[in-house]
């Protein structure tokens, strides 16, 4: 407990934009996050009082870090899973614990847990289940078909770790490096979808509706919620399927399920994040609880807030730093365009530097027409991007 | 301009709970808030990473806090005048700045001002005008019939610095101090109400809808917004007001104008706050742009957001830290039956201590119906107050 405040401090390993955003969600509760940061100059150490610099790899700064906290939690997968153990084993209180957390860390034990648990996934196989890859893979694309999608089993993310190939050929490059694989099927798919829970350590169990994400190479570029033309029975088992993987992994705080709705009708799981999640970013507006605030309810195991939307549609678009071009404005100029354009858009900044194709912020809108929320927080991101131009470039004025 | 971000720093003199929430608002936007704290356990020092120790009287250490400041602004209105003008002499970004945070800050000034206007006031006069203080305040009490209200020019606050007197005899140990007086009609009030704008340096304005503000002791305990049963005619005329105080008093950032609505009709001005005020903290949840993010935009010139509603009623009730009671249950524990019973209330705490009368946070509730709404916004701060005393006294459990 913070004998200032009377309230528990949580502490927040990884300071991006999610540590950033859960900083921002603790102010009202009375709490202050305590984050690792790796620099001083991470998003969420710019803005946190109580920042302790150290590295998430290395059980001694954890320990130093957890010293001062109630409960630790995590902006990212990237801790080890040993040291997460330790921690817990050393008696600190770790949310969501090294038993679930494994599962957001490594894709193949998350495919074996959820086919046992009879959770449909696409078709799958462990290429390390075996002495040769190569002949595993052959096997695999020959039965269920080519292209297949090759992942790391671990570290991916964002598309990185994330192979489409054709043929056995085609993986040799990454068949013949020392990362742990696993093989899917390619499914067809119709939207991506995204569940999200909140559960605490007592069991209490919070859902959001369900979302469509919209991906573009691999990376989500918006969110729409809650998922348009969705079959009401859909959406309810895919937030049923959420809630049994939440309970039966011990997942505590906030856990998105990302899932791939198929042209053949199917719901699989594709991914599960056991933190806040960009399939979130919603929520902040379009919820009477975001995310952000869910997660410390849940990992401190108090009472978890509302799920009710604020309004019949909310869009949340990413704002990816386009590439480097000298004739942009400012980013001062780019925002008050953007702001004076979108009077009712929430423009979210990371605090982070714009490299080309880096998640640097996302702006939400809030409505009750699909299209028009969808296109005015499209535009706003994209305003933010690039810019108005029209003054140095009069000709562009009317893009 | 911050280069880790490419976006201006805001500094604010005080940190307090306006700080504070003004922080909260400042993330999203990519900036990070520069406090200037009288102490580091001062409620916006506790969670802002970039704080400055020091003395808002010290012009010295006013001048070393701006230094790192591309506009400073104001967490309360104890800085000397003198002070906010030297430093706009030597070049500093001061929103508001001294010409019309004067009036914010010498109740003298304000009514001889809005006066000269022509806005309507409750009858007053400046005690300190003539040579004989008792002999004005008996003419003036005479006039205009007793008991009247006596008010410090400077320093009042929540009922500090305002006396209701029958009588001179009644006024003596305040005559006789050397704290500069105004008097003034005691009015009748029929509803106190609140009309809040933003304005910018280059001229740009955004309202939002008029308030009931509700008072006890002093203290403002309560505010519903929009403010029920006020005829629209006399909102808009409010808003007009507020707008018209604003441009011509040269405000920047946020300015609220405290107004009474008297039985017999008329709409006079109480108060004026050059800064984020209590009667707005509804916006935080019940507006699409909050007076903390609006103060932020106005006082960088930045474009100005939406003042939409996002709920047909929202209500705001004040935490007021009760008496010391041995008995009753712990912070945490008031926190954890506070969002158990109300899944749907937001909870904003201000770090603070929790010292008898103390305002230590509030609750906020939107919704469809008012009485709904206020009766769940009053129990949410009532229950975060004295905790739920059922499982130590049961026979308290019904109550």
């Amino acid at each position: 407990m913070d004998p200032r405040t009377g309230l528990p401090t949580v502490g927040m390993v990884g300071a991006g934009q999610l540590a950033r955003m859960t900083h921002s969600a603790a102010i009202p509760l009375g709490l202050s996050l305590r984050v690792l940061a790796g620099s001083a100059d991470d998003g969420a150490a710019l803005v946190a009082a109580d920042i302790e610099i150290g590295d998430h790899t290395s059980l001694d700064d954890l320990r130093r870090f957890a010293k001062g906290c109630d409960v630790v939690t995590w902006d990212h997968e990237h801790v080890p899973n040993a040291h997460v153990a330790a921690l817990a084993a050393e008696g600190f209180d770790v949310q969501p614990g090294a038993d679930a957390l494994r599962f957001a860390q490594d894709k193949t034990l998350m495919r074996s847990r959820l086919t046992a648990m009879g959770v449909p996934c696409p078709q799958w196989a462990d290429l390390d289940a075996t002495e040769d890859r190569s002949a595993a893979l052959a096997s695999f694309g020959d039965r269920v078909g080519w292209p297949v999608v090759l992942k790391a089993a671990r570290d991916g993310y964002d598309g990185k770790g994330v192979w489409v190939v054709d043929s056995v050929d085609d993986a040799a490059e990454v068949l013949g490096s020392d990362t742990p694989l696993l093989v899917e099927e390619k499914v067809v798919i119709a939207h991506e979808l995204a569940a999200q829970v909140a559960r605490t350590p007592s069991g209490a169990l919070a859902a959001w509706p369900v979302v469509e994400t919209v991906q573009c190479d691999g990376i989500c570029v918006e969110v729409i919620a809650p998922a348009p033309d969705l079959a009401p029975a859909t959406a309810s088992a895919a937030t049923d399927l959420a809630s049994r993987i939440a309970s039966e992994l011990g997942v505590t705080g906030v856990l998105a399920v990302e899932l791939f709705e198929t042209t053949d009708g199917r719901v699989l799981v594709n991914e599960l994040a056991m933190r806040p999640h960009n399939s979130g970013h919603w929520t902040i507006e379009g919820s009477r609880t975001s995310q952000f605030e869910q997660h410390l309810r849940a990992v401190l195991d108090w009472p978890l807030g509302s799920t009710e939307e604020t309004a019949p549609v909310t869009v949340m678009v990413n704002v990816l730093a386009g590439d480097d071009d000298p004739a942009r404005p400012a980013l001062t100029d780019r925002m008050c365009s953007t702001l004076a354009t979108f009077a009712d858009a929430k423009v979210h900044l990371y605090g982070k530097g714009w490299r080309p194709g880096r998640k640097v912020g996302h702006v939400t809108v809030t409505g009750d027409d699909l299209d028009t929320v969808r296109g005015r927080a499209r535009a706003a991101a994209q305003l933010l991007v690039d810019g108005d131009r029209s003054v140095a470039t009069p000709n562009r004025g009317n893009e």
